[in-house]
């Protein structure tokens, strides 16, 4: 495709850009392939605002007279509007954002096509690989081993090629599991507690059906992990009655009769539709401009999003439990395994794992349990809280993720060693990224778009030593101990600084975040 | 009265104490005529705790078989179980706590007792006078003077023996006023703007009664205040309803034909008992033990504390914009002008005004505008949020206005020198002290009762050099600008250090406060 023929006035003059925090500014607007660029005429080539058209969630005009006010509303939740002369102008300018913002080929995109100085293609693509991570963890090597049983994505194809699994079990036997488990995902390690040998696995649901199909490898894969403990869990994100229901559309559970070793716990959570307009809900609430304190917290409850966060931290919190206090292994899974079966085995990591905790830690966890293991960025992130195109696959289950990050952080300052900032940016690289990290679905479809040779990756950036200053918790002080979340209703808090970060409020609160990193830095170089 | 003769056990051993942050502790309790103290077996004497009595706000006894327990609800919200074996000491004890936690006498109180040694009743007793207050402030004295008319007491009960007033008034004149006056609280002034000369006066309502009697005199103060400008804005913290209906018990409000340069702005601000029950009803929804986000946000939207607070600051930040935006004086009253009027009048103080903003200047501020403006501590702050003793008089306004402070504190963090810990402890001290600084209701009272003599003064003790380290804001920054809060519901939070202290959460935030304290003072230290 040739953007081009999507631009047909690339260049307005005299346009008024209003932006949250600036005064209203005059200048000309350009129109990319990818971007919109204002350019301040007053303040020459200083007073730029550059935006990704990915980012564009919705927009809206109004024309009145010769003169047309574009409002654009965007996935990181900022909103513009720019006051454009010409009908036809604004017109143009507004389709061609129309398009533009809503590619749908990846190889089309930015990150296809960015490439700064300071990066290299040669870099490598991603901080670690399963085989590096499995190298890492020799402790493991006695009962578990490395699988390259999906090495061309034909047994499940949103896993990786390599994944770990017990050495009781042959590659054979799991291409059979792997057809007993919905999209081939069979059940695989995730974490191992050093501690006590205890380990999170996560899989799909078993596509038991109507009629109560047992699969008896599946089994011994699970038999396997018991090795001499008396009893694992299984930690159902459905609740019991969904999971009942899934038989009839032929998913389902582990049976107590088939699965004896393994205790079934069952806590709903919320995913899908439910989610997303959850988001929509809470985004309406916090740009509410009434004054009324009753109605914004009478809309804040409405939208329920608390209580998902909620119920995320205390099913990790029952994971790690069962796991840190109870000594038993876990394997989690919903239905697909791919939404909050990644929510729950990241937070419970966090939760136990110092190594987790790190800046590097945190990042090679998301890059781990969300890139890797298959959430489906591009169509669960396609569109944010503004977009009337309600498509059905749209869930904000990675700002789930991040929104029970920052609750963490919030509740241990002192525990994580990343920033609240680094939270933010993941949000908005989410949506809409110069890097190619958060594109595709799977790693088989970044190995098909050559994700990983055409486009910088995100966490190697965020690694480098000016941005990791920006990213490092400056108050960080690392802890053996599990951090336990507080999930009583009132220790869970709106996270401001991203839903409310377009206020002057949050800014405010930058502005001390930025004053005690500047001192921490300081008083580092004093002290060296 | 002596103490012992409500005392018929004054030791128990063996008594198990339950307190948050703690486990359960077995050792010896004691109860003396201000303080029950508990010691700690195993650790010897570093295991105690000692609970001043005046701090308990309601006991709950249960007598189970041979022994008891009794719940201590403490007016700092702190909720403490003590396990008492022997029905007849249990009962003892808590007979004794019933009493002695609530004398009536201001000269029995601890304050009168309290003698450490490094204060001496030598000392300076509070951190300035009126005639100091007024040397101090060379801009005002060709304008206003300082007025002795209430030297004794005799023309304003509730006003300390010098104020602030008009030098075109006589103290003949004055007493005439007072006399139109609710309580006799003619016009003062409490805050001149150096920026433009503006100034905040505050009084009490009018006596303008049901057949609308005026008072030459007082309108001459006011045409006196107003003084070539053109417009002064009377800020009544009732609605215009509340307003008229004070007419048909004699008060009022400055009609338009009578005060014909000052235009009413009439804003509701809740006091007394509403306010009252909104912080019980809080209270409570911060101690439901349910796990029920839905709940807790219905009953904290349900409480209106929030409300409450949005309109305390939304009412002073319509004062500061009347008088640093707009170049307006100010006259500040409800009815009695010793609630909210303070309240108002305090904020709008902060916002404006930087030397409020440091540490002294802050406890100078609620020295002048809340303890020698004759807000009546000892009736107020009776009791707190567990009481069942539902008396009349008690109301947080004090809280309230530390509460809305604090969301100043929070979005400006920094702009103001003192911190969230002495926050905490004003709040602690207002309802149960070691100091003299909040008993009694007046200066009279408190010169009646030796106070000054007899007591130690807390601002003092807050301002010596260790105290001062923990309440300063290490990351402050003076600026000279108005700090303008953000009235928007989403902008306003729960103050979490406070209604959730006892709870696991805060002492984490508590642990991030004292690790930037720690650096910077390490900081400090360097680069000296």
């Amino acid at each position: 495709m040739e953007f081009s023929e999507h631009i047909k006035t690339a260049n307005v003059e005299d346009v008024v850009l209003r932006q949250p925090f600036h005064p209203p500014a005059r200048g000309t607007l350009c129109i990319t392939g990818h971007h919109l660029l204002f350019s301040d005429r007053e303040e020459g080539s200083f007073g730029q605002v550059l935006l990704l058209l990915r980012n564009i969630d919705a927009i809206e005009k109004r024309i009145s007279g010769s003169s047309g006010t574009i409002t654009i509303k965007c996935k990181d939740l900022c909103v513009l509007q720019l006051d454009i002369p010409g009908m036809e102008q604004c017109l143009n300018i507004a389709h061609s954002i129309e398009i533009l913002s809503s590619l749908d080929h990846v190889s089309e995109m930015y990150p296809f096509f960015y490439r700064p100085a300071h990066l290299s293609l040669e870099d490598q693509w991603g901080l670690s690989t399963p085989e590096r991570h499995y190298a890492q963890m020799e402790e493991l090597h006695e009962k578990w081993r490395l699988s390259h049983v999906n090495r061309d994505y034909s047994v499940c194809p949103s896993y990786p090629p390599a994944v770990i699994v017990p050495k009781a079990i042959d590659d054979d036997q799991l291409a059979r599991v792997a057809k007993f488990r919905q999209g081939g995902r069979f059940p695989v390690l995730c974490y191992y507690h050093r501690k006590n040998g205890m380990v999170i696995m996560r899989s799909s649901q078993p596509l038991q059906g109507a009629n109560r199909k047992r699969c008896r490898e599946d089994e011994l894969v699970l038999q396997a992990v018991m090795d001499g403990s008396d009893k694992g869990y299984i930690i159902d994100t459905r609740s019991s009655q969904q999971a009942q229901q899934a038989r009839m559309t032929g998913g389902g559970f582990e049976s107590k009769s088939s699965y004896n070793c393994w205790k079934r716990l069952h806590r709903q959570m919320e995913r899908g539709k439910a989610l997303q307009e959850s988001l929509i809900k809470l985004v309406e609430a916090c740009g509410d401009q009434s004054h009324n304190m009753d109605r914004w917290l009478s809309k804040l409850e409405n939208s329920k999003w608390l209580s998902h966060v909620q119920t995320a931290l205390s099913t990790a919190g029952l994971l790690a439990e069962c796991v840190e206090r109870d000594g038993h292994s876990v394997l989690v899974h919903g239905s697909e395994g791919t939404d909050s079966t990644l929510l729950v085995s990241t937070l419970a990591q966090l939760i136990m794992d110092p190594s987790c905790r790190t800046l590097e830690g945190f990042l090679a966890l998301l890059e781990r349990e969300w890139v890797q293991a298959g959430h489906q960025f591009q169509l669960r992130c396609a569109h944010s809280a503004y977009s009337h195109a309600r498509l059905q696959q749209e869930a904000p289950m990675f700002l789930l993720l991040l929104d029970c990050v920052w609750q963490l952080w919030h509740q241990f300052p002192l525990a994580l060693g990343f920033s609240e900032a680094l939270l933010l940016r993941l949000a908005t690289e989410a949506y809409a990224s110069n890097y190619g990290t958060f594109l595709c679905n799977s790693d088989q479809e970044r190995c098909a778009e050559g994700v990983k040779e055409k486009t910088h990756c995100l966490f190697q950036a965020l690694l480098r030593p000016r941005e990791r200053d920006r990213y490092s918790n400056p108050l960080y002080e690392p802890t053996e101990l599990a951090i336990w979340p507080s999930v009583h209703p009132q220790s869970l808090q709106l996270w401001r600084g991203f839903f409310l970060r377009w206020t002057s409020e949050a800014r405010h609160l930058e502005e001390a975040q930025e004053e005690i990193r500047n001192m921490v830095i300081e008083w580092s170089k004093l002290t060296c």
